[in-house]
């Protein structure tokens, strides 16, 4: 159960988490977000998700209110005070009050703790569907809080009885929602594309250990390729590796998870599970 | 002075007008909103914004919590709260209080009052520059909170010397970030885009008026023949009409404000203060 919110640094009951209407953030959408993954009480990959913070924070022109330490120690702090074992915390840096309702000033900064979201055991046991989409997001390498797309597309992904939506611009596939894309073809080649998708932290750390087993690709992934892939999976915090066992009408593998998903799920959890225990 | 905002139907103190931090609006970009001009403290063209916020809540899926006589009704007591005799007010309707920071719940519905940016009596007499930039809005038809583009554009429009954009995909020209773009060419025909632009309330009635005096057409504008315009100018609800002088390096009619442009913000003016004569 989730008590806690911290805005502008003081930690605060979720009920008094609030900011004025003025903010740029509400106002215009001007704001960028990133998601710490809580495991066993501690951050995950922390100095990862704080490169990429900073990096969204510095191309929206939003300094950062807090040293890259005092926000370690905040994500830490709130992750305890809400007794959070499993779950996430994501900070939203905005562009402030502003006085004309355009201009950027002082940024707010936000922090929401969550609990994880319950994927059914199945997901990862025989794979998602996923709907085929053609967008490409407008600034795909800064994580913005930018969703009013998949937002919009709930309803049809439901009716396609798909889990999510796989992004592509009529030629070249570039990602999900909010996860990165990989196949493995027909010779054991892991293969992500490089373009028009989120640098996932997931994604990176997945490449890193795929790097030792296996052959790796990373380049653009079109269409046609895909719907040859032997497997194909899908990544994020939250989601870790997720197998897709179909996309639209075209199914992959026969629908069935293939041997280099299953043996990445295994490596990926291992690695997380190294992780945390090695971290402070 | 601005002294109060409305959030939820309760006109507030604007430092208490708040919303929590689980709002779609605020953590998802998941919000439309509209802005009613106050002019002589009467909203003008409201049925106009009415049916532009309906349509934007519809696209969205989010209902309006009230009826549009309760919308206008509370509008006009915004206005009078706040003594408003020119500005505006913006209705913001959100995503509401998500409970998993992704779906859409009930609507949060907040109206921010304030009064108008003052531009200098120069960008009426000699007209503005604008700095050409290609890119298509998401969403162009809907009126959504996202303008992180021009938001980050700012910068490099200071630098440009210019007073906005002017968004072409390459081959035609669009609309710039907050108005909608005319053209005049040299048989004397206006000449505004039809695709990939928002649905001005004032390129509407602006539209009707010139029907009455001058040829018109509504059809794409190429980067081409807006360079060989004989005059050009944009619209919007707080700009009304504003003479362009030149974009980038290209200068319009050698920088002089044409006879059309002229004649038009008159008509306009009159269009105006005539509704406002009439009105309730």
């Amino acid at each position: 159960m989730i008590k806690y919110y911290n805005v502008n640094g003081k930690i605060v009951p979720t009920e008094e988490a609030v900011i004025n209407v003025k903010d740029l953030g509400f106002l215009r959408g001007y704001s960028v977000f990133d998601f710490f993954r809580i495991y066993k009480g501690k951050p995950v990959f922390i100095e990862d998700h704080m490169d990429r913070l900073e990096y969204s924070s510095g191309k929206l022109g939003l300094p950062l209110p807090y040293s890259r330490t005092e926000i370690i120690e905040k994500v830490i702090a709130l992750a305890k005070a809400n007794e959070l074992e499993f779950g996430g915390i994501k900070i939203i840096l905005t562009g402030g009050y502003s006085l004309n309702g355009f201009l950027p000033t002082t940024p707010n900064f936000v922090m929401v703790a969550s609990t994880l979201p319950a994927y059914p055991e199945s997901y990862y046991t025989k794979g998602v569907k996923l709907m085929a989409y053609e967008y490409t997001r407008e600034t795909p390498y800064t994580k913005t809080t930018n969703y009013l797309k998949p937002i919009s597309l709930q309803q049809e992904i439901e009716e396609a009885e798909a889990f999510d939506v796989l992004y592509h611009d009529g030629e070249f596939i570039s990602e999900s929602a909010r996860s990165n894309f990989f196949i493995v073809d027909e010779a054991g080649t892991i293969i992500t594309p490089d373009r028009d998708a989120l640098k996932g932290i997931t994604r990176k750390h997945v490449l890193a250990i795929a790097q030792k087993h296996f052959n790796v690709e990373i380049r653009p992934v079109s269409i046609k390729e895909a719907r040859a892939a032997k497997e194909a999976f899908m990544t994020s915090s939250t989601k870790k590796i997720m197998p897709i066992r179909q996309v639209d009408f075209w199914r992959i593998n026969k629908g069935i998870i293939g041997e280099t998903t299953k043996q990445m799920m295994k490596l990926f959890q291992q690695h997380i599970d190294d992780y945390v225990a090695k971290a402070i």
